[in-house]
């Protein structure tokens, strides 16, 4: 097992990766940006290494900076959180040459799965179902539209090196592709360094579904189930669950063999997230997967007891999985709310200094947080401060209680999503799990229902 | 269904309660005393009543005030969490002249399960197992001197009813006993009113074993497993888990029988918890039962996902049991650490302004607690001021989930038993399972460990 182990990430998962390495008995690392001096990841881990000033660029994505923090510390592995240099083949592959070992898949699996049209043509080869679209990267508007007029409008342009809804462009008409195309190829090029994009038929309001999967270095895959995400604004998730409310056992049987198989076949190892699209029908096609942990990953920790990061860190060790597809078992139903320093009407950033703070406990409640009362958030990363999840015996159970949960906590000092949560928590469309991807939109376009509507009680 | 609950508690507990209410759409009243006007318990609540001056016989004690707030209120039910008037069988009459529920069993229970001899009788008439010892009162000399000579020394006095260490005398020889038969005579008269005691053989180092169960008002009646609260000092409780590390399936499916068996013979309903003492042959001894809500009950919802609070209210409002004995299942195992605002060497107790409060979060965690950065806790009041609690798939995992959540749990301003917990936690013959009523004598009197040697990496 690992002596000790640098986390090259902030905030709430730097902490999470130290709750997992102090389990496991293994010495931490932290790294921070002089915006995070007083951050409770310095505070908690046995070690930490200013990495350089607030700017991610010369900080958190700065992989010599993390190198070297890695070799004076003497850390024998680096664990990359989520965002920032997670999804890195080039930090992977540095790692290999300096003999610390990269918690995450090999450098050519992250590279694969990181090329998307290229991801998405293995594994249509490995027997994943995918949307229809271009079998690699369009660069004529002649092209485009000979495709397009065979998938049929509504198609997309997806960069193929890309994500996050950069380089994407939805084309309704066989007249916006010329100009959509042009722009989508120079925002690709601009945001990741290559200027390929694909084209896809667009589905118009799908759910989002993925498969959680841990591989080990022996070439066991199994998979944890699947989380609806379908709960998101402009492709950042706001709520995410396990499992789908719409996914019957069956389908998550045929689902997670699938992936798995895939999985297998290219050689993955560590956690990854398989993400899939949902029609009106239920089908599922895949879009693309992601060779890191998932903000969300709680939610499948809730209900299936197993701790993912406490499973990558032994992976990566070398050790087999110790358990099997048959000891997977999927209890309750668990919900997840981001909570944003953010207007829960305008979605403005608030940074600050949060002046009162009080979290909500009781039965059924996680919550991952770095916040706590006299903390500065700081205006230079992504506005997430605490995940509010929630685990019942049902969905209404687990609904109801983050609604109390939500409804108890104190954040002082600083704007939070929590007031949008709790109207979307009383929505009866999502009450029933009638969400896709266009859910927000809707939602934000109607009249809201009172937050403070009774809680409904849930069915026995 | 209840449309309105009044709280006759303060602290964690009526936190607890809140979160039981709200998720069944369920209005709380708070009640409070001037000690507690600022504490979240009143915040949350959606109605709240000032019942006396901090003195709890004037308040929290205080069954006119009680029953007052609660008809000024409308509300239809009270629940008492524990401690107070929890056991009250004068309140619950009270309750049920006025047409107000009383969340627990009927008044004639709560009567029978006080009187402790009773108690004992009845439950060895229905065919559970209690200490060899008086069958009722000891009121002469001689006759202790009899039933002692019969039990074999050392045996204990206990007050007939009472509880709590009060009125209680442990006996070794024939030449104390006269004089400890007077002075536990003159104890439980002054606690309790009443000055009968009876008398038990005395087990010295014994397992403090209870099983939770669960009966509704139609005759069914379910048991939750047991869990084991040896480390104790002073009769207080300090560390609690579920399962015990030392029954087998087999003894718990005899003891669970046993108990659900006399439970059902007396005509038990709500939540009720039955002591055992289990001796160095691992046979079970019941003590008494108590007819309220533990401070400990979360540790058993950790392990079968049942929410004990819900169900006492489902049941409360005459609904019969949702589920099965045949429905629950054990999962993995949890910890609760008691959180008490003292110092960890002397036990003195330390209330005052909580400066910096942070808890930690992350999987397999859970607090329930009244405090957040600048509250106060009075003196007035019982010590406890959060209940830490861990699960894991194993007890060496809730271990180490302990551990890490204990050493990143932040409380300035006031001393708290943290350090205390995490030498117990890392103690050899606590994380052997090796544990007794006696553990803490031991573990005080013996040099301790530091509590900062590393984590044990569980098993796997």
């Amino acid at each position: 097992m690992f002596k000790k182990i640098l986390i090259a990430n902030r905030g709430e998962i730097a902490l999470r990766v130290i709750c997992a390495c102090r389990e496991l008995g293994i010495k931490t690392v932290a790294v921070w940006s002089e915006a995070d001096e007083h951050s409770l990841h310095v505070r908690f881990a046995d070690e930490d290494v200013c990495i350089g000033p607030p700017r991610s660029a010369e900080s958190y994505l700065h992989v010599p900076a993390i190198i070297s923090a890695a070799e004076i510390t003497g850390a024998d592995a680096i664990h990359p959180g989520y965002g920032f240099l997670s999804e890195s083949a080039y930090l992977a592959e540095v790692c290999e040459a300096c003999h610390i070992k990269f918690i995450g898949p090999s450098p050519s699996v992250i590279r694969l799965m990181g090329e998307k049209s290229r991801a998405r043509r293995a594994m249509k080869k490995a027997g994943v179902s995918t949307l229809p679209g271009s079998d690699g990267p369009v660069e004529t508007e002649e092209d485009a539209q000979l495709i397009a007029a065979d998938l049929g409008f509504p198609v997309i342009i997806k960069a193929s090196n890309g994500g996050g809804g950069r380089g994407m462009r939805i084309v309704r008409s066989g007249n916006e592709l010329s100009q959509a195309l042009r722009t989508a190829q120079r925002e690709a090029q601009a945001a990741f360094g290559i200027g390929d994009v694909y084209l896809e038929k667009y589905l118009e309001a799908p759910r989002h579904i993925e498969v959680q999967i841990l591989g080990d270095e022996h070439g066991h895959v199994v998979h944890l189930g699947e989380r609806e995400c379908s709960v998101q604004r402009r492709h950042q998730k706001l709520i995410e669950e396990a499992p789908s409310a719409v996914i019957t056992e069956k389908q998550r049987k045929a689902l997670g063999k699938m992936v798995v198989d895939a999985a297998t076949a290219v050689g993955y190892s560590s956690a990854g997230t398989f993400e899939f699209l949902m029609d009106a029908q239920n089908n599922l096609y895949f879009i693309e997967a992601n060779t890191r942990l998932q903000v969300e990953h709680g939610v499948t920790e809730l209900v299936t007891g197993i701790d993912i990061v406490k499973e990558q860190i032994r992976i990566a060790a070398g050790e087999p999985l110790s358990f099997t597809q048959e000891d997977v078992r999927i209890d309750g139903h668990a919900i997840e709310c981001r909570v944003n320093a953010e207007n829960p009407d305008t979605f403005a950033p608030s940074p600050g200094r949060v002046d009162a703070f009080s979290l909500p406990g009781g039965p059924g409640i996680r919550v991952d947080t770095f916040v706590h009362a006299e903390a500065v958030v700081p205006p230079n990363y992504d506005s997430l401060i605490a995940k509010v999840m929630s685990h019942g015996r049902t969905r209404a159970e687990a609904i109801a209680r983050m609604r109390r949960a939500l409804e108890m906590t104190v954040i002082e000092g600083i704007e939070t999503s929590v007031p949008m949560h709790l109207k979307i928590l009383a929505d009866e469309d999502f009450q029933q799990a009638r969400i896709s991807t266009a859910f927000m939109e809707r939602f934000l376009a109607a009249p809201k229902p009172s937050a403070t509507t009774p809680v409904t009680p849930p069915a026995a």
